[in-house]
């Protein structure tokens, strides 16, 4: 047995199941048939250049044929630039030559870039056909759960997209082996984070034991598959993120500004940390977190290698880009802070002056240290 | 008062107005604010060349402005080259320097190319914002009700969208006064198409009492409500297009095909009547339906101005469009064809053969009559 744990993802739209496990891979054509997935299906694959140099894509496509599916495998270029309507629309065209069908499958096979296009692909292809989630990264622990896929504009990113629930995630975490090390370090942002919002006593293993290189498969499909229950467990309960499920942004509303602002040179990771500390900040300026709490956040961000504290620049730019955040209303912002380790709520009543005093407050972040 | 008549579309995912009416125009301010679209949202209108010079759009603007919205106007080209992904992008685009965000509304205001593709737009914009149909074409009537939205590839139509669901459809009937009339005649054959599946009464009405001319907006509205209702009743039960919604493909199976063949030169409404009575032969030689009620629905076409006929051509470009068909499952075909007037049927065991036969004895058509 390749002992995989299996955590029933119930949105209002589906059910389907969360497959995690160091050998997950063997257990692909048992969880196809599970979901109704028959050998008359055809399978598109969608990864990206990287992750077909591991041959996992490659490996995976063997076995579904020797299960007796049509099996095709689209290679994007690397990188968030191929997360493009352009993109899409060269993968639909390759599609319809090979005539895929509403009836077949789009398998994204790579990180969170390839499961965001592979899904939006997949949402509007024929105005929607099902979707398999196979990640490779350990940042996509995150986005492989909850639906949200999309592609980015010259504006921003993710700002065209969809909610479409896969209808399985097959998670391997041997393949984890092959993640350059400033990926890795970028998806223990969110296993922190998702530690931060609803698992403190996987904050405190963390802490106590950190993660900050790849500790091996098991150790890596333990560590997920809790971070991932506290994922699931909020978007089971607001699947088209009209509440509850903005607890998932903390440390995004200030990470995504400065992720943006950097023009994507700070990682997707590393800004949400920035985020993550500036926004604890907040929450003592405000009287909501304990400086200690804060303190420990900070801590668990340094023992894995993030950045503890947040770019040297000044905030005016940063503050326009957060105005422009999806999920602001017109009138008022929108955050998710920490309020404990473990305890972090949806707020609305932070202003301007509130952000320009934390960032103000929070240390300065260069490649090193603190300065 | 202005008498219109409002509909309620009870879908899965939500229940909206669909209100038509000579005058419903005068009521677009009260339905929004029904539809808890407060003055704080913006209203993003998209539109064609051609209705803008209609200037209903500019009207409508006006009234949403006196009501105290904020309102943006997007004009397209006129003509399906519009519903592509470029088209979309540069709509995205202008959105976001709108600053329009998720609580705004997009509203559109044409035919069904606006339909789909501000639809489109609105699914995909965020992740998906509120959307209003406001119908300008007899057409409109079938693609603003269902929730289908989508853009056209190179290779053909509707191949990329979503189902998105208007929160309001709101359709007055003096805006047809300007219409084309061939494109009211296109409207025709859907409208026909609609009395075939569910409402024999409006079949012998239009029999009896042909509308091959625009018969002014009070005639056009209860016409138009008549063929609606039937539409409505399938889409409620059938959201996704899984069953039942097949029906409404009857004409549609052969005619998408023809329409496609002909590069678009042979019109929507055009090629759906040469669907239809392609369709109806196959159903005559299957023992389906009477030749008495096959010829009551050549008759109809024929009072209508609509061809009786299919084009003169080789059938085997034909099947091979019908093989692409999204509702195909890879190893048979799937057709709706009428048993009766008011009595279409889905059925599953057609062969290439039963088309071809059909093909071949149905008339051809050439502008001004068959031969
Ligand atoms: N949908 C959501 O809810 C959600 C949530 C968070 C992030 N995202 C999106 O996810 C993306 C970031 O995800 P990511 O960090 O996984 O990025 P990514 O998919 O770009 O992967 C990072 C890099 O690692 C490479 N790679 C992937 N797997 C590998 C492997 N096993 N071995 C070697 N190299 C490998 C990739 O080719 C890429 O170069 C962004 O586009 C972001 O917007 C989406
Ligand atoms: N979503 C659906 O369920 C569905 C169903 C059927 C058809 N469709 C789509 O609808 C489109 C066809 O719809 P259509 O026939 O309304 O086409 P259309 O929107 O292109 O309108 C036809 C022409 O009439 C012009 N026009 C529109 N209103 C006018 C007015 N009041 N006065 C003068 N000119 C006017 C338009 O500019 C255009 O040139 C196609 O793209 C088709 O794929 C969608
Ligand atoms: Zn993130
Ligand atoms: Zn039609």
């Amino acid at each position: 047995m390749s002992g995989s744990t299996v955590i029933e993802v119930k949105t209002a739209s589906k059910t389907y199941p969360f497959v995690i496990g160091p050998a997950a891979r063997e257990e692909l054509t048992a969880f196809l048939a599970q979901c109704g997935v028959t050998p008359e299906t055809a399978i598109f694959i969608i990864t990206d250049q990287n992750v077909i140099e591991t041959d996992y894509p490659q490996e995976l496509k063997a076995r579904l044929e020797s299960a007796g599916y049509t099996v095709y495998l689209a290679v994007a270029a690397a990188g968030d630039a191929s997360k493009s309507l352009a993109t899409a629309e060269q993968l639909y065209r390759t599609m319809l030559q090979m005539h895929i069908r509403r009836s077949d499958v789009v398998m994204a096979v790579g990180g969170g870039m390839v499961g965001d296009l592979a899904g939006f692909v997949a949402a509007t292809y024929l105005r929607g056909i099902r979707f398999i989630q196979v990640p490779t990264t350990l940042l996509a622990h995150d986005s492989s759960i909850g639906g949200k896929v999309g592609v980015n504009l010259a504006e921003g990113k993710n700002l065209v997209g969809a909610f479409h629930q896969p209808i399985l995630v097959l998670y391997d975490t041997s393949v984890l082996s092959t993640l350059p090390s400033r990926e890795w370090t970028g998806g223990l942002s969110e296993l922190i984070k998702h530690a931060v919002i609803g698992d403190p006593a996987l904050f405190h293993d963390l802490l106590s034991q950190p993660a900050s290189d790849y500790p091996g498969p098991e150790r890596t499909a333990e560590l997920v598959a809790r971070a991932a229950r506290v994922k699931i467990q909020i978007v089971e309960q607001d699947e088209q993120e009209s509440g509850l499920r903005m607890l998932l942004n903390v440390g995004h509303t200030v990470g995504h500004a400065i992720e943006q602002k950097s023009d994507y040179s700070i990682h997707h990771g590393e800004a949400v940390a920035m985020g993550l500390i500036v926004e604890a900040e907040l929450a003592v300026n405000k009287g909501w977190l304990s400086s200690s709490d804060r303190d420990l956040i900070i801590q668990a961000l340094c023992l894995h290698g993030l950045p503890t504290g947040r770019p040297d620049q000044p905030i005016s730019p940063i503050l326009e880009i957060m105005n422009l955040d999806k999920k602001h209303q017109r009138q008022s912002w929108t955050f998710a802070v920490p309020f404990g380790i473990g305890d972090v709520r949806v707020v609305r009543d932070v202003s301007r002056e509130d952000v320009i005093r934390a960032w103000e407050a929070t240390n300065i972040w260069r490649e090193g240290g603190v300065e």
